[in-house]
């Protein structure tokens, strides 16, 4: 499971640092945050109402997509602002105590 | 990294069955999928609003903590619908053509 | 003031009737209510985007064209729902006890 | 119509000099701006969430009502930057070239 979200970091750092117009990362960076934020906000809502016809339809596809593209998007904020996609997993961890990163055991939780 | 998730999922499947007082998550299940969407908008919103303070102050601890909290609360209304964390990482990795699930080389994507 | 929303109602009224390609309103109602709604969404993103940076500024002109931009959309919304625009005022008059509605002076207000 | 908007526009104003814990109005203004625009996000999604559930019950009580409230909190916004209800509706009357202003006949619209 670890190494999409590696990856990912990868490659959306690869693409902050590129020509805006050699991809749809690289693009939303030189647009700058409020633009990439405005796409958070759209996915957000895309997601609530995703999941509000899932519920009737009993089709779950729209709904993964939309929160696949939500995850996405708070990525490229963070990105933007310099961080990579294990902190929020590092944030989760500490929040829910959970033990699965051993070599954090000796690290300081905020 | 994957053990968060995994790890995560499993949290969010246990406290899904649970008494509704037993636990924040099992009370939002009790709840209904409306609350918890609505949770995911709220989250999204300060997930924004920390991300425009971060830009000004340089600070990116509250944007870490909302993103994760966004995560956290798109991940309970996936749970809601009977999804695991995993179709969000299976959907980046298909989307981003990542390698890192090697096991899921044979595997329809949809 | 009021002229603006009776008028603005009437417009909504004839473009929810008309064919989707003779305008912007029409095409939205062809498209359907969820698209309607990320339109609310956005413009909600927008709006508070556009306030952060009117704080720091001390330029409100992007949160007033925002502002009036999900007033709008909601408006569509309602008047894909079938209402109008008093109805928001009816509510709005309701809840804060405003004299401006004269027949609702005796009602019991909650 | 108008009066209540011009008369909810008055109570904001007095509501916003008034002490924190005299009104709701008065507490959200003592605790930011942020915590207003987390408001209107929290409206927003209640709006969506209200108007999916009227699409399918055919019932609009509660999308009016939470529509009302983005309304509301949207002014509050506005009335922490200084602008008052009457921006909103000049906005709405410029771009749709509504006649309820006259003073506005001889603009030029963008």
């Amino acid at each position: 499971m670890s190494d999409v979200l590696t990856q990912l970091g990868e490659v959306l750092e690869q693409r902050k640092g590129a020509s805006p117009d050699s991809s749809y990362v690289s693009s939303l960076h030189a647009k700058g945050l409020n633009k990439i934020l405005e796409k958070v906000g759209e996915e957000a809502t895309e997601t609530i109402l995703a999941a509000k016809d899932a519920e009737t339809s009993g089709d779950n596809k729209d709904v993964i997509y939309e929160t696949a593209d939500l995850w996405f998007h708070s990525l490229v904020a963070l990105s933007h602002l310099g961080e990579k996609p294990q902190v929020v997993l590092d944030e989760l961890a500490r929040r829910f105590d959970l033990s699965g990163l051993e070599e954090k055991a000796s690290r300081n939780k905020k």
